[in-house]
């Protein structure tokens, strides 16, 4: 098998590709494989088990690509998979190569963004039940009082246009007063799902100018220049030729294509991939 | 492998639990097997193929259980799935069992709800792209206009429980709007989602008086009953002890049985099975 190629970026579907964004923005030099699970997408109210067996077949398809390192630009993949993939899977039959999830980069700077020392997350139902954003965000700031938020109508709003229509106001709404009603001195909300960044305005907008509404993808873009840096080991074996390929498990590669356009600056043409079995 | 047994019906999910409490309504002395899809569920957007393969392999499993008879009590898999399952996978390997959808039996009464000749199907994006509805009511029904409106929103919002709340109603005018824009001579609209009976009151409200809200359920129930009365020698292979058995592919259960209580009158304690492979 292939040890040498681009970095494989993963996600249940397209939201990914707003952290993929930032990262190829950022580090454009390196190839990259994204690969979107949409034939099984949407994670988010999958179980732990299920959304193990998922990720892990497609980061298996992503190391047979010749990904050395693969980033789970997923949220839900990243509280429900990452900590199994790493502490087992990955041990047992692929000890060479590394794969890094969204959270703990994210949970590694958040507290730096509020003086209230208290901040919301906001998330799919998947990955507020997983307890990870607060579990892994008082790791490193101790004293942070972490509230978070469900908002499981937000990826469907999104996905179907009506992100940036009067629709989507009333759930905009719905979600934040219910994470307010938690505690009136949050200062700073993490936007702790991929696709959230595209109600960025909106939600914005709902909110007193003092509370920062923080993204992910420039977050897990610098950590993982800076990965790259104190792991010269890895950064050898990734190739630089400035590609990105992008593949999909749909056989509707035209869907993906034109709703990537949503997430994505760039025109995307993918191919369709069978990762079971 | 056993001939007699239950009435297996099945769904990508919970939705076709509302046909389901029709049929068991005016059907209540045979056994049923319900089964739902749950850990690949929804379905409406995916593809031909993946969509047959999920519902082959999900009606495999109720076979396995003793069903002679399956119903889809699921449009998508009604639309995209059904036909290849009867012209092709039943005469392989199962020519004495029958699967049935709910797309023909609503097709044969539909037209005589309306007196316009005009009428409106709502349905998931996947079951209007199919274009079924429009076919099968077309050939019992040469005259009539069917004008289709794709709403995929309303399941999410079903799902969500933001049914019966102020939310909803944007997104139950916006479709409509959208149906009733194509011909303002519609004078009746076919719920072609087994979702959406639960919206049925916030739609018949958003609309004039004389446009008629027609769910399926009892138009399938009524259905299979003339059905296995013409046909006797499936009738007697149906075990009649009145139990009514849930099973679902996601090994959360609690949150099946949970969501199972919006659809279904019945208290419903769900077992997990695995259906792949």
């Amino acid at each position: 098998m292939l040890t040498n190629g681009p970095i494989g970026v993963f996600d249940s579907g397209i939201g990914g590709l707003t952290v993929f964004g930032s990262i190829a923005k950022l580090l454009p030099q390196y190839d990259y494989v994204y690969l979107g699970d949409n034939k099984r997408s949407p994670y988010g109210d999958r179980t732990f088990n299920t959304i193990h067996e998922y990720t892990w077949e497609c980061v298996q398809w992503l190391f047979k690509q010749g990904c050395p390192l693969v980033i789970l630009a997923c949220n839900t993949a990243s509280a429900k998979a990452l900590r199994t993939i790493q502490q087992k899977d990955l041990k047992d039959d692929y000890a060479d190569r590394r794969v890094l999830g969204v959270i703990r980069p994210t949970a590694e700077v958040i507290g730096d963004y509020s003086s209230s020392k208290k901040i919301g997350v906001l998330g799919t139902a998947g990955t507020v039940q997983s307890g990870s954003y607060k579990l892994e965000i008082n790791k490193f700031f101790p004293d942070l009082k972490v509230y978070q938020q469900a908002c499981p109508l937000w990826v469907p709003l999104i996905e179907n246009g009506e992100y940036n229509k009067p629709g989507s106001d009333y759930f905009v709404r719905l979600y934040l007063d219910e994470l307010m009603a938690q505690s009136p001195d949050i200062d700073t909300l993490l936007l702790a799902c991929t696709h959230y960044p595209l109600l960025q305005d909106r939600i914005q907008a709902a909110l007193p100018q003092h509370i920062k509404v923080v993204g992910q993808g420039e977050i897990v873009a610098h950590s993982l220049a800076d990965y790259l840096q104190r792991h010269p080991e890895m950064e050898t074996k990734i190739t630089r030729g400035g590609t990105r390929n992008f593949f999909t498990t749909t056989d509707d590669t035209e869907q993906f294509d034109k709703t990537a356009s949503i997430f994505f600056p760039d025109a995307v043409k993918a191919g369709f991939v069978n990762v079971e079995g």
